[in-house]
């Protein structure tokens, strides 16, 4: 028994380790790869994919696993094993072809979405997202069963929710959120702002310096510019990227934070775990609680902005504030905007369920491609009462549908309650959180996550992880009541 | 027939798809892999190395070719037919395991090369480099059954050739550089040097309009700096290194240049062969006398040199240069340096000669690697008449051997030897390439490369494709004619 569970875990190394491939093709192709290798580009990727899909169906697995059942001990060696069981298991119903397709598109769709995106042509885009629809449809079928196809693709980032349960809670959150919304957005626009430019080298400093305050390891890893920030990798080599406009450092500064969180995680997994299913972030939604509890409970608060004004005005002079407390408004300013990327706490969830409730109307087929951006204008003038001036600031803005990730935006909220049942217990264990917030140093609350969340890797459930961590299962309470604690003292 | 054929080569544009990929990582780990992910990138490495070679191996591959064995008139189909056999023949008489072994030894390897060659310790690097002889000599054994094992492991670089054939046309050379050495390294000693310091970022700034102009398409490759300049990858996505040292513009503008030739060769291939086996250069020697004629018989010309020293002056201003002349001869400056890459024409192929007779040596067992050092700095002085005064000027020099490049020096020389006969067939289709040089415009010069040898690829082997474009069979002759027509000229 310990053979065959040495054999499949030889097998699976290789495979992670061609996945880690596989993943930095996508951050050389947002980052450094030539505009005109992106024909080449897909084929490379489309026969990667074909290579993983190939192992993650290979018979032998099948064999092993089986062997294994129920012979198994050690928790390590059974999450390992649910892992790979869950892997196979897609991978035997999603067909090679579709699987390469699908690699192969949403590889030329990236570029075709940045190209629409920076000429503000939706019509350029839409036959790509036609596709790319039509074929993350035909994969849901495939992995649905009798099951719904929106809850299928889910499971690829939030293993245990549903669509249902998502709603649920989503529906919670909402009534607050547009309460508080009202109740601070007069007050909010108020508001110091920034004044001046930014340069931007020094920005990129600023975001290094930032991301060693956060616990980013820069030894194994590299900050790079991109036009969507993002976090890529585990084990040895965990990559972020952000960006920078010389108007706004926040742009830069926050996003920094925001994938810091992400790669500090993978970066705080158990070694041992290196290589192996259990060592990567569990679910998307805990990986969003990481980078989301750093960007906003940790680096938007009172006290940590404090410090961070006096990095500012180090860097960059006088830029209009003359506060430490103007700072820390002008930092949780709350506005309408049009970026998902870019909004305050307050606003951020409804951009969120704005794209949950478009994306299950486009993989139910309610919603056809060519109606996207009215449905997504006439939605977002409802919840935000603004219109969308230009698509870039709209139905174009984000890169994850190009990419074929349908079911991952709503883990983005997902993630926020999570973020919210952390803080909470991380209040309790640290006292003196704040102290240290005001002096710049994020380490102990960073080390309170790492050894509560992040070493564990994929060891346990979603579910079971904030349970452990907490004490309570997940819930939407302390993410509302610390949101509405801070901005109605901020702005009430 | 025509199913297998397109059976066999959809399987094989996988394959090089993969292979593209697997050369990236290489790209990636010599310029943006953070240093402290070289364990886990070794298995990365052996991980895609293992499935080329199960590819490259696989049975399916025999049966296509057993089919198609003498059915295929067309010549495109022949060649990738000849190139693919060769493939499958070398990986059925490796072992997968040795193979794995060999790609994860010397991605690590290269990093501990780079650091022993930092810190001038040989001792440090010395279990590496047994390991790695070792394993090639395994590797050898295997390929070549009742062979030469040094021969085999030649036919990876130059198929075709053999150390015999090579030790002949060095041996003809020999004597003559020697000569000319001692003819003009007195008054080369007098040619006027550069002083001052020359702005890096200036450096690179001229490496890309360099790039430019000798045809490197950068929309579809990069230029970044590295240790070790290098070219990287064919068909949409061909990158180059290169490096920069404030005393010495040369080394990077001629690393740049020479860098380029081998990617605008690629870049040149016709682009109906990509991701097949034709579609890249046809041999290591062939590639280097892209990069050599790009870098010499063009780039240290008098006409090329005087537009040069034009485009100099205007980035650098006042180099203690007065004259376009003064300026030749310093690009041309004969002098017993300790560096291969940096090596005057006259010397270089004695940098070449001696690493060839020493690999030989460590392949056979004649020489142990505890032994080279000493070895090495022997030869030096009886060849150079200078003492190595430090192991980074001695045998640490190079990354080749680190990354297990055994038969692949002697192509140096074969490849000037090569772009000597180019040269002279070059300069007789076109009577005014001086002009052309004196504009700064290799254009004609290139494109008449890209027409005689560049886009046939993998077509013809390459001692066909030299006796095509120069209607006779590679010798050293030309290259003889054209260095001691060239030094002399300028020095005695």
């Amino acid at each position: 028994m310990m053979t065959a569970y040495a054999e499949l875990m030889a097998f699976q190394r290789q495979t992670e380790a061609l996945a880690q491939i596989a993943g930095r093709l996508g951050w050389d192709q947002e980052t450094v790869m030539p505009p005109g290798a992106m024909h080449q580009r897909a084929e490379e990727k489309a026969a990667i994919e074909a290579v993983l899909h190939a192992r993650r169906a290979d018979p032998r697995l099948g064999d092993w696993l089986a062997t294994l059942a129920d012979k198994v001990q050690d928790p390590v060696m059974v999450a390992n094993l649910r892992l790979i069981r869950r892997q196979h298991e897609r991978a035997t119903r999603v067909p090679a072809a579709l699987a390469a397709t699908l690699a192969r598109e949403t590889s030329i769709a990236q570029r075709v979405w940045a190209d629409a995106r920076a000429n503000e042509d939706v019509a350029a885009f839409l036959p790509t997202l036609e596709r790319i629809v039509a074929l993350r449809r035909e994969e849901a079928a495939a992995l649905a069963g009798d099951g719904d196809a929106y809850d299928a693709l889910l499971q690829d980032y939030e293993p245990g929710t549903s669509a249902a349960a998502l709603t649920d809670m989503f529906g919670a959150l909402r009534p607050h959120l547009v309460d508080l919304r009202h109740r601070v957005i007069d007050k909010a626009r108020a508001a110091p702002v920034l004044t001046g430019a930014f340069d931007e080298a020094q920005q990129m400093a600023l975001a290094a310096e930032l991301a060693g305050v956060f616990g980013y390891r820069q030894e194994m890893g590299r900050i790079d510019r991109a036009v969507h920030p993002f976090s890529s990798g585990s084990g040895q080599d965990v990559r972020i990227t952000t960006r920078t406009e010389a108007s706004d450092p926040f742009n830069c500064i926050y996003s920094t934070i925001h994938e810091v969180g992400h790669a500090a995680y993978e970066q705080m997994i158990d070694p041992a775990h290196h290589l192996t299913p259990v060592g990567q972030g569990v679910s998307m939604g805990v990986h969003e609680s990481q980078s989301r509890i750093c960007e906003n409970q940790l680096g938007r608060s009172r006290a940590f902005t404090g410090w961070l004004y006096g990095q500012m005005r180090a860097r960059f002079g006088d830029f209009g504030i003359t506060t430490e407390e103007a700072f820390y408004q002008t930092v949780n300013r709350v506005s309408a905007g049009f970026i998902r990327t870019e909004a305050d706490e307050v606003h951020y969830n409804l951009h969120v369920l704005l794209r949950f409730d478009l994306e299950q109307a486009l993989i139910s087929g309610d919603l056809l491609a060519r109606d996207l951006e009215a449905a997504w204008n006439d939605r977002f003038l409802a919840d935000f009462g603004t219109a969308i001036d230009c698509p870039s600031h709209g139905c174009l803005q984000d890169v994850h549908w190009s990419l074929g990730l349908f079911g991952y935006f709503p883990t983005y909220t997902l993630g926020n309650v999570y973020a919210g049942c952390l803080h909470a217990a991380l209040r309790a264990a640290l006292p003196g959180l704040d102290d240290d917030l005001a002096r710049g140093d994020p380490g102990p609350a960073t080390a309170w996550l790492g050894e509560n969340i992040r070493k564990f890797g994929g060891l346990y459930t979603p579910g079971e992880l904030i349970t452990r961590a907490t004490g309570s299962p997940p819930d939407e309470g302390p993410l509302l009541a610390y949101l509405s604690e801070k901005f109605t003292t901020l702005f009430d």
